[in-house]
């Protein structure tokens, strides 16, 4: 059974808790377990980690070679300054959906740049917790699983 | 029953034809044919319209209130240039799904702006064809129709 | 008796229902007829004309060479991004009045620049509805008419 | 009686000598008498003030609370440079009309840009000594005085 | 006989009366035909269409697909603004030659950039209606017909 | 025994009445008061004047040569458009600290860049009238007074 | 007894040995005990804690979260790069005040930008030790703790 | 016998105290003093006058018409940031020289700019108090009194 | 008989052999041999000079004056950086046509833009040695020699 | 026997399976076997490390003072991002040659700039695993070691 | 007897045939002359050099080491692109005075930026041949020869 | 025998007597001996050229073509402001090593960006004359000669 890395980055553990009106009040181990199950019902397992450890979630990229099919990352504030997430994500080669709960299109200028697009299959924000959900039906189809 | 307009601006009427190598073989006619499968499944009607004139989708903003539940746009070059289409969906009121078949953020500099961005709910860009399926999945949800 | 053009651009058409916060509460009809009003007690005609249409700008604006006396020209958010009205307006070389419900040097850093402002004789911006009437009055002191 | 404030900035006192190609003949003095006749028909009276000094004007926007019901102010040059003008407005809380003689998003690229405008009702700019006449009934219009 | 389309943007319909020191007095009738008659002595047919609307333009070029041999196009103000217009010469995968009757290059800022340059072949700028002409001899020779 | 010069800027004469979201209710009187009172029990002496004038407030710096020990400035708006008070501070080799009732980072843009911060000792911004207070201890610090 | 969390960021461990022309002699633990022995005589506590990692810096903040009253923070370079420390002051929602050993805003222009400012109360800079002192009264003043 | 308007901006009342390693030791009474000597035996007068007022100088330069011939003005900090003297230069249309004593052009990137540069027969930059004999050496040549 | 200078710069010895894929396989011989015959066609001498020194362009420039009737430039690298060959055209009042191999608007950024294209009568650029053909025709018309 | 570190960065781990086409085959191992090779004939040792956290590199930075005579560090990604790693180097006042394995002065244009370029004595980039070696011969006659 | 270098740049061979509007119709030859004898009245020797070649312009610089006292610039279109003669100035550490016929902050905006002026003494622009008179005297006075 | 071109641009002639203390005392003659001692152990003989003309090291790089099997190129100021270096140095497609005696990352700005790296193998900046031997080591470790 082909499994996916599900990667949260900084503050993102926070989640249900900072800034409801943003974010909204579903919890991270909400998400994964919403994750678990969606993907669980297509024959994929998902294995979750979060960080707010710039180099943690590094590590995690390169430990993800060779053991999962692909990778859903919300890198959350190191989306916009993480030269390094990106050459992460370059190295190991594996496709890879970018997820924001917010529209970050719709924020701060600062947040309408990610680092990541350019090596990332696609990208999907402004839907909340459903992007995750979204991202794994993104990332089977491009995977050809269906 | 509830209905989504489906709109497509400059180009994407050649789908299928224009540079497969960036936005793959599917024709709009198969992409709007496999939105109303997925969407009358879960109970929506799918309305299509395709124009090359921004002032035409600006008439088909105006005509979806009161008529649509949500719209999924994907505003081709439109996008990048038009403040038009943002007012026009700013006025509507209507949740709007932005949709870009390639990742845009991936592209040429001047495609990783979109004028409309900031008054969608989200954005879904680089999944091809599989972008208007998520699309649907994207307002069903956030109209909480599940 | 002289005429003036009064030229509205894209989703102009949808006020008194659009951002009435932003906008107001007056209508497109109402605003036409308090013009017609307003300058038939000078002895100037109104010829009203609106389109969501770059391309029918142009065609307006070429069609009242010969015609008009002048044009009050509300370009929507076309005053931010077309290079084609600009140049139409140099080229029927007609006296312009720039208006704009809203105060635009107060709105988003692209509203603040104006593609048709150098072209025209000047810009009235911020008061509502009563800019029509100030930019009728303007046009009459331009040409002398009083 | 209600009174507007007629505040007038850096060399404006050399109306009808100065760059007349730009600004015409009529002097400041002639502005002024035909701002008073014009308020004047519609019961409000003009207080009106010239100074070449910023400070002097930032005192004169503040002797103005609780005395005149509106501000006309042409900014002259300080329009472009002066934040302490900016935060005067916006400390008296007075609805204030910005009028420029010239049209000045046709001249240099510094001038385009306003301090004052986000804080005032709307800008009048291009129309010569008639643009006085225009913020005055624009202000009478704004305070529903009519 | 081998044809190309020569499509004219917006504006570019008063040639001959508009801006006669930048545009020379030639009118569009004129170009078109001293067009026919240059490429018809090579033996090549031409179809001319002007149009102020950029949706009418990507229609044309998109009609142009199989039927002619290569495009000469005069975008006017939407060589500055129109990603859809680039997008379009990129779909058709038609030679096209980009003419400009002023040299743009020597004009305000705005104009010195073009959204179209980099998909089409070549750009001739600033020869008045001997441009055409010399596009003609150009995509001739590019498409070795000589 | 000792004093600084307590200098404040434009519109800082209306604290207490002006916006009082951002700035609080406490009047200027108050703010000098407080210093007086902190700094007395300090041993140094406050000296206090506003103006809204640039030129007033170099000419107070001017005076405070040999006079004073240092000097507190909130320079108001002129702390981004002044680069006369910025040589003032420079000629008259004073220790001086910048002080800012609210956060000016926090703020609009241009209120981020300050000429006088390069030539002061240090800022404190956003603490209110504290800030007054604050400054006062930190020029005793540098004096090393303590 | 109400406490602060005292957090300082990168290189700060090594303060007193690194270029002390610009940041004086004292060290850390200097500045520590003189801040515990400051705020004790004002009845708080102060928790210290540094760190050269930025998610060990986010990891403290998200640890404070009903701990502390308040937070002074040092974010030393990650000012200018960090926006995951911003969002973590965002999330935790505790009055942060920004301090700086020397004036930011006098040294190279990348400095000059603080990404934490908008998220905290207020900024100290440019005092060297005696600022982390002034951070405590901001803060207790803040507190209404007096 | 013709004169010349001596003009001096803010700070420069300071010279030969302020930062001598820039400005050298001259007083500004030396500097005028020379100027009268140097000015004298060449058939001009000199009246001088130095003011840290902004509008003071604008005031000034108004005086100056039909009483001058010519004006030398070191606008000091204005220089960089004062649209109004620009103005005031171009409405008396007297030849004007701008001196500076050091070389702007080799210090702060704000100095390199002069508002008032455009308007000035030339700048003379960066020789000390030798600039302003050099600078009615150039106004008698400009005004064809040799 | 009339005679045009055909100057070229930088590099364009090596036609032929440089990067062919850009250039083509032409060398600089074949396109002076070329341009002479199609002239000599036309009543019109080449005088064709290359050379990798910008000052012997420029003197070449100089030279040109009252010997040839016009001048084809294809000023290579020196078209982005030479200030001295713009002035060098406009000394020596001759019409100028600009000629580039390469379609420079497709290519990097810095090869946009051209010094020399605002003091050239217009540009021909992306035809290859087509360009030469060109540019002798449209100087032959702008001359009015046909 | 004096001693080097050798740091390594963000991916670095990854060398010799990360995109070989820009980083070649060798691994990082190799790399250092090689270093430590090369400097021991010089009687140079070689301290290797290579972490993918930020913090951990400023933590072996400063480790490494009083302990090593100098630093050869390929900071990777870090190098355009971290000003935590500059003022780490400027702290521990210790020679640091900076090496990259790619020459990032042509690559993406945001790999163009080096933060910690100015704290080291020189930038060695695009001469592959060769670069290490070239950086310990820089070092030793940095130091005057041979 | 000191001599002075009297350098120009290109183009400035043609003086008195170039754009007279802008430049005046004294050649260099006249101005070279009245330098001559300026500067020999005042016992200093004039050795007088042209060219378009930057790199003659360097080599003439490196030449006058040890040979003159001091040099006057007119470095043309060269001051705004040679970082060459730049440093050619700070290599050859004799006392520059940088020259222009026209006053260049006040035509394109690329002429006002000069890479020689912060390694020169000071700037004289505007007086056209008066200038290198001025510039006589200015380095007479800046080597105390008077 | 292999031979290497060592390539010097403007000013480099003074090495020893320019700027000591940025660039050493070291004079080119030493180093073009020591690098061709160093190459010569290596069987590689160096062949060496300065000029402070930008068309003859253009010609120096044309020439070395099937004579030279590499080249060390120390473009000097040209490498900020040389497309014609770049474009010869892509023509000729030998490898070129990039040489800086200074740490050009270090120094102004301007100095920063290279024209020419993008078109080398690599650079190597900060280590006076030692960079010339580490980059005929690198020269030799590309052409794997070792």
């Amino acid at each position: 059974m082909a499994s996916f890395l599900l990667l949260n980055g900084p503050n993102l553990n926070l989640l249900g808790t900072r800034q409801p009106e943003i974010y909204g009040a579903t919890t991270l181990a909400d998400i994964e377990a919403d994750a678990r199950a969606h993907a669980g019902a297509r024959n994929v397992d998902i294995v979750a980690l979060q960080s707010n450890h710039e180099g943690a979630l590094v590590d995690a990229l390169h430990a993800a070679r060779g053991v999962h099919a692909g990778v859903i990352l919300n890198a959350g504030a190191y989306t916009h300054t993480s030269v390094a997430l990106r050459d992460a994500i370059s190295s190991v080669e594996l496709p890879c959906v970018e997820v924001h709960l917010s529209n970050i299109h719709a924020r701060e200028e600062f947040r309408h740049h990610s680092y990541i697009a350019p090596v990332c299959i696609g990208q999907i924000a402004g839907f909340g917790a459903t992007g995750y959900i979204l991202a794994i039906d993104a990332l089977i189809a491009h995977l050809d699983m269906v």
